[in-house]
């Protein structure tokens, strides 16, 4: 194998696909990344055997080949080399010398056949959409999966093609996020449940205006972007039904500044209780306010101006669920629709029913 | 108490004021700021009982009065206020309400004659010297200080007053840092160890071409620069004699740009024996080879443009110390002054006298 690459180019492939290598994997070349020549281009994978990503970058291929190098040094090396071109030139002994102007480095890799192959993916439910929208989708729900081990199904997030709709839902049963997007074209219903890393990873990925292609097969999903292959596998086990969830009625709408209740929420929660971090708000006469108290700390009072329709209330809730929520919203104006204390609060944007998040009010003393 | 203060003046007064305060702090009101009016300002003061920062920020005083308040907490609260006046009403039981705009807080504090007073500072030595001059003074030794405390007397900085010259020294035993500033009027010859708690925090601090004085007295030192003063305590026990250490003479003298010497041996210290960092450098037709190999990982090679005078030579160093060292460094050039394999190394940089790096060169087998 011998390639002259871009280092720039080299480097951001390498940083790619390392977001699926993980430091706890128990197999040593998994800490490692596949580089191979495949046609004009060079390919570059990261797996931890439960996500794969391929990237590829283009080279000019003097000679094929393949070797597995340790990804850490890599990235650091390349990191450091000056803005040209490297040269890579497979040696005996699975060593490889990299080269860049009068820097010199030769590092031990792995034979490539060693290496796992990603799993070959069959035929399934295709879709292409955009890539901002997709990323939109995920980053609206992903903060909500549980961390709960013991209920894997709650660990990822659920995307459903539901009647001409794509729906992706997350929660860890304290709360609940769920958005939508009107598909253009008829596609079979279908449900599986995507693990967090797989999200929050392509997630950090999507950023250009061009188009995903995902493709569902039973117990895969395969995106296709840019230069990237994403390989995830999908959590087995019944997603909760989330309709049951969603409340279809309220008692109280109340309309407010997005800006003004997240700082208000923040400060509130700098005087809350450490592990439950609870807020009591009250809402009356086009107004909110907001108590916190921490025995140890103070009390926190904040009032803001709202527009109310319906009863006056009272709700206490977890203030960083609120926080997360109010984050990943980019309208100005929101819409909180309540049914009392016991009863789960639900927070919308104003003019746009895409999205909808559910937080369980907890007790306040 | 009762006090109007801009909320971004309090910020950074409370910012400055913790740097003295130490998490490790087994007296609970040390993790706490003294808030005192004091004439036409506010005074904050942080303590660590060896480092004190003392603060005055403008504020409109209503009523004086003190209090001490939790460090973390009022700073936390203060950073998310609103960018507008806060109000400051000490209340019974030495609860202070913080009040901005819709905002209101409740914080617990310590009655302020629980708070240890900083020591008086009687006369000493006196001097007055550009804040600039000194932060770049500080700078260029702070690193090379030792974090042994079986050793304390390496764990702080030489400030020595030595016929109209300004000099200080930091030293580990591995490697030696002096720099020198001519005094414009004759002080009385002294040496003191100031804490590298106290030159890491006074180096954040110093920002402005305001000037800086400072007072020596027998076992104190004080600060006093903007609106800011602080307290140190000095570490005792003797320096060593760094005159001893800086060699007088060399053999080869070798002149080369210090990016590319820090971006060499940053890579070379990616291939590097993870404890020691050795690096092996080779110094001949002017030019300059760095070999280093790290058994797990794999070899660099480096070679750069130099210009030499004197014997060809090889040396060995830890990287990390010459690192240190390029990086404090703002000439373009340098000089690097050896005597063969064993002697240690100089660094200076080209055209000035008043810095002198000495690293003792490791045996590179």
């Amino acid at each position: 194998m011998q390639i002259k690459i871009d280092r720039k180019n080299f480097y951001d492939g390498i940083q790619t696909v390392r977001k699926a290598i993980s430091s706890k994997s128990t197999l040593p070349i998994l800490s490692g990344i596949l580089i191979e020549t495949q046609e004009k281009k060079l390919k570059l994978v990261g797996t931890d055997l439960e996500l794969g990503i391929e990237c590829r970058v283009d080279a000019n291929i003097i000679k094929d080949g393949a070797i597995v190098l340790p990804a850490n040094h890599l990235a650091n090396i390349v990191r450091e080399l000056p803005n040209k071109e490297l040269e890579l030139e497979l040696k005996k002994d699975n060593k490889i010398e990299i080269s860049c102007g009068l820097s010199q480095f030769k590092i031990h890799g792995s034979p490539a056949d060693e290496y796992p192959l990603l799993p070959e993916v069959g035929s399934g439910i295709e879709y292409t959409l955009s890539q901002e929208k997709f990323q939109a989708m995920i980053n609206r729900i992903k903060f909500a999966t549980s961390d709960d081990e013991s209920r894997p199904f709650l660990t990822g997030g659920l995307l459903s093609i539901d009647n001409e709709n794509l729906k992706m839902v997350a929660t860890d049963s304290y709360r609940l996020a769920y958005t939508q997007l009107e598909l253009d074209k008829d596609l079979k219903n279908e449900k599986i449940i995507i693990p967090s890393k797989t999200l929050n990873e392509l997630s950090k990925l999507l950023n250009s205006e061009d188009e995903i292609r995902f493709l569902i097969t039973d117990n895969q999903i395969l995106f296709e972007f840019s230069e990237i292959t994403i390989i995830s596998r999908l959590i087995e086990g019944q997603f909760p039904n989330y309709k049951q969830v969603i409340p279809d009625n309220h008692k109280t709408e109340i309309k407010l500044k997005k800006k003004e209740l997240l700082n208000a929420t923040k400060r509130s929660a700098l005087v809350a209780r450490n592990n439950s971090n609870i807020i009591k708000t009250k809402f009356q006469n086009d107004k909110l306010m907001i108590e916190s108290n921490a025995p140890e700390v103070g009390q926190a009072y904040e009032e803001l101006s709202t527009s109310q329709h319906g009863d006056d209330t009272e709700i206490a809730f977890n203030a960083n669920y609120l926080i997360d929520v109010l984050k990943v919203i980019d309208n100005e104006e929101i819409l909180i629709e309540l049914s009392g204390e016991l009863s789960p609060g639900v927070i919308k944007e104003v003019d746009n029913d895409n999205y909808i998040h559910v937080i369980m009010p907890v007790r306040s003393t």
